[in-house]
């Protein structure tokens, strides 16, 4: 093998991609079939209902054969039309980001903007539609990863609903590990992505679209089309008799099978728990160790990742490579306007785990100590293991 | 397991997507790291260094997230610019389809087209460069797929690097199949992808881009950015300490490391050659049978995948369908305006071996039997080991 | 890698060990786990139980960490008792080598032997029987595989039963590729293994032992404990709460859970239909070929593998070698008693399919082709071709 | 899957079988080969090659298809014959129990015994042979697992050789895990295997044998031959062009060559050296906690096994289930005459991770609060992290 001799890490506690279900890495092996051939076509359309029983709709899922930012360019590009309003939620860097996208598409954008460690009020989300009765399309991000934040999905998806318009949500860091569906939020168009809280490898998206959002994709004259950045192109490929626009990728469909048969052989009301619980142990040894949450408020904080700010004398890069380093935990730092700014502990698919809460407690607390910063590991530790008793 | 009842295939000879290495599998199924690990920055990179030298060429090859069809569209958006006359080279079904991508973003388009059973005459290349010496990009299919047939590419890279023009070929079903690589043929934009010749999954697209080629993207004043469209953003994302434009497909990235090692270890020349021997066992089989290739001359046949005309009577739905249920032995039948008329056998990868030469003879010519048209199987098996034997 | 540089087999058509599923080869890289750990204690079990289902017996069945040949000796020293007379039944080289096995432990063996292309007729074990009332233990290879032959398990598993007598029979080469259950043919143990007929990897034996066996092997003073040649040892090492003599195989007992639901999800009949009908067309291509089977007459030719003589003036290695060179295909040749006198085509688990009758033809053919004899392959395609048509 | 619903464990730190390197379960899902085909003969002379490597010996190790017990009761079956005096180091379960099988063989037997927390004194061996010159055979368990505890092998070994006595050790839980290789210990038929230090699978055995070793095996009359007990069998097997006594497990064999691979790979010294890491801070950590070492003196814990007397009020079973329950991590109880005395924590193949000293210890703890016994878990944790910050 020539691969570089930095070995691999130990216990990877990263914000995503994430370690992966061994029963997943195992169906990543399974043999490539040909697309077209039938055992192939049924197969995909199992795949998408599966997908479907997972984010209890009705319809089968969009398989996007794309990892969701660029699944996520595509639904602004296939769903924003050149007379659309848009209504962009940021409260993060992913929030944020949307709008850039929207601009290539959209009439008008009208922003709600809130620091990156808050989260968008619902009744701001009122206002806005009393001033602005034109919004056609609001866009949020429900879990913000590179804050470690959670919006108000359902009271927003009520407001939205109520107006008329059409809810986007880049869900792809929080379904799978915690309680949200389109339907029960109201979402047109719900992005999700088997890369994080699903456990298995980045690649692809999975995507529900409502009825409405098709036909408003559909009623849009520049929708793409026989593009990469077309969702109407797919729309009927999960269909075993229907062609697709261009070859799926095949083994990540194999993978796609095997996450969804996971968390739906766990039982997702458990699969939730091992992550909430994983990250309340999480950040209460956080707290015991003197340390402090991004979050502005714990009722705010992600239970699928915890954004930990950098205490001062110590550098986000120096605390990440300094756990890899000493014990081969390998934990994310910040992204955009979080770079450098806070490490963050992923709780997501196998490492949804207590056990792994005082892994990460132990890595950054250990690692600060290298560094030269004062932490109580043993208070953080307790702490952890208090809430995993209450459990 | 809820897969469909639909069992899978005994042998696949398809066109692609083919039956993948036992190597890459086991690659496809390594655990999966965070992209910002350095671990995984390390590896990348040295991927898409095999992959460079595989291709021969001296710079890391460009590693994109999407299967080929989608790349070569983002091809045309990056490279194509508002002033750019393009020549598109049509002796297929890809080629001809190249035409209607490159409409989004030229200027002007000229395009020689031959039926879809001939190749490219460089003598017209020429003649069109003589005619509209405002021609700046030539677009070329090295292997039109749903044809079975090969272009002159290295006839015509001369001519197109004589004229000071650019050379973007899709060569995603030749490349690791027979002796074709960018800089010999003066390429400046080759695109290829490990689901065809190289034997691995679909869901990548591995591209040599030559000096040239990035000149001219970063003046193109339309080229995309932020986009899943972009080659630019892939540019330096090889380095191990640049970032990633968005998540890579990191199991992908894990199996394509493996399908340059098995390429490589095995012998460039070796794996050419077995691939030029099952399809010349093949196609002496089929004529040996009474079958007509749809190559107008052998000399055009390609030596990756063999096209056979459909006999009268016959349908070319029923004859792979019959192959499939009396054999498990898949065929991919024709695409677009070959579809309907011919039967494609893919001699690729894992499949590129003398004995399924047979195979493919043994269950076309059963099945045609079983549809009622006489063909003499025998001779057939007898031809191939002919070719085999003298091989 | 350091493995040498032979290239692997493109398709083995083996005696055994015989290419593995798939699905078995995944299951083999299941993560290991603790034996002691609940989860593989219950796993354990379970896999015993599904072994019992497809041996169609109501206990578990026992699994033994060895494969069957170490676990037939097991058996003769755990079964055989210094007082029991043993009637050992040789048609081949298996059912001789029973014997010295046996002479380890037995008062006395009668031994009926016959040639080793023939099998063993009924009525010569009633006169055994006749002959020597006192015979205890009857020995039968059912199929003895370096010779290709079926003996009739069903009238001799009647008339040993009838005399009170105990029937251990070796089923590893046909259990799983033919309908052949203990139960139904009288046996008290019945010893079969996943490197065959199952298509798993060899290093296992799975056994059925009948309540009237397990009281005679506890009532043997000289049965073996605390010792691999053990069986008693094992005897309730299925349950969940009971201790392993020693560390079971886990990576083995993964792939056995996976070897049983590859057989029972596609279904016995089904699989045993694929094992005759390959084993058929391979016969009738041989005879067209002018070739001569190794089993005096076809009733008594397995369906699982063809034992083919070796023509005059070709040598068993030069045939083997030559179609391993020239086309990939691997094949066995004799063993012991038949070595250098046949070559052998397995027709077991993933390669019972009907095709492969048509591999093994044409590199059988194109071997000998090269090696100088004169041989119609074209003709044993089509007399394969007609067996598999009338399906 | 019809597996049992107990869920699988998030951490295994048993005494083994181990958690397996991904690399390992990867190869375990290697095509199996037939066993003769020049392929897999080629390539079994080359594990048991890489096998001498790692072992520093000469000739190839012999590879045995049972697990260590099966082959250790097959070492005494064939190095033990009707004349020789065996001298029986006992400071264990397994090292006591060596005598029973020793028994079956020998003429006489010297059984020097400490008690199970206690090492064998050198000066006991010296003084063992002045009084009994007779002795030949002298067996010895390096590391006694079932007490984690290491006997001075070099020492020993010395005195053997002077003696002209053969010196078989039972190396299985501490070869891999620490610098003890059979040459510079003297050590005549060296035992180990891939499922404990080398982090593979159970399932196989790895021996080198003296050219003494083999010489006296080969003058003992009563040396099993055609028998799984046998060692002669196996001696020339590894050569590509003798033949295996016997099918050999095939995917155990490419396992193994994995396991060779990535112990040599990572450099033996730096294996050793995070397992000695791992058990310091371990240790450390228990002795923080209040808890106590069963090892009589820091100085004779294993590097590779660390065991922790049971504390009064708590029961082995309780402690062993909580922390699976709450925690998910799995450890081993004692075996044999530990039984219900201690728990074990291994440190293992990819479970010698320091990291791992601190999950054992967290989750040890916890599982003791939450059983009612007071420990200060948060000392634990600071005093490993000391050990291994001091590295």
């Amino acid at each position: 093998m020539s691969a570089p001799t930095i070995k691999e890490a130990v216990v990877t506690l990263s914000a995503g991609p994430v370690a992966v279900y061994p029963s997943v890495l195992r169906a990543l092996s399974r043999p490539v079939a040909y697309h077209y051939d039938p055992y192939f076509q049924h197969f995909f359309e199992s795949v998408a209902k599966k997908a479907a029983t997972a984010l209890r709709v009705k319809e089968p899922a969009l398989l996007l054969q794309v990892e969701p930012a660029p699944a996520i360019e595509a639904a602004a590009a296939s769903l924003i039309g050149p007379e659309d309003t848009v209504l962009n939620l940021a409260s993060g860097v992913y929030g944020k980001g949307f709008g850039y996208w929207s601009a290539r598409y959209h009439k008008d954008m009208v922003e709600i903007e809130v620091p990156f460690n808050e989260a968008i009020d619902p009744a701001d989300v009122a206002a806005a539609f009393k001033q602005r009765p034109d919004i056609k399309i609001v866009s949020l991000v429900h879990h913000d990863t590179p804050s470690g934040t959670i919006n108000p999905i359902r009271e927003i998806g009520k407001i939205v609903r109520d107006h008329g318009a059409l809810l986007l949500v880049d869900a792809v860091s929080s379904f799978g590990g915690m309680d949200v569906h389109p339907d029960d939020c109201h979402v047109d168009v719900f992005i999700t992505g088997p890369g994080k809280c699903l456990g298995g490898a980045p690649g692809t998206t999975v995507v529900a679209v409502s009825e409405r959002a098709w036909a408003h994709m559909e009623a849009n004259p520049k929708a793409p089309r026989a593009s990469i950045l077309s969702y109407l192109d797919w729309k009927d490929a999960w269909r075993h008799d229907k062609p697709f626009p261009f070859t799926p990728s095949v083994a990540e469909i194999n993978g796609l099978d095997a996450v969804f048969d996971q968390y739906l052989n766990e039982g997702p009301e458990k699969v939730w728990r091992r992550h909430a619980l994983t990250a309340a142990a999480t950040r209460a040894g956080v707290k015991a160790m003197g340390l402090e949450l991004w979050a502005k408020t714990e009722a705010i904080a992600s239970p699928t990742t915890t954004a930990i700010r950098v205490p001062d004398g110590v550098t986000e890069q120096a605390w990440v490579s300094t756990a890899r380093d000493a014990f081969g935990v390998v934990f994310s730092g910040g992204f955009g306007a979080t770079a450098g700014k806070v490490l963050r502990v992923g709780h997501m698919g196998p490492a949804a785990e207590p056990i792994y809460a005082t892994t990460a407690i132990t890595a950054m607390g250990g690692a600060l100590r290298k560094l030269g910063h004062k932490v109580d590991v043993g208070a953080g530790i307790e702490a952890a293991l208090a809430v995993i008793a209450a459990g």
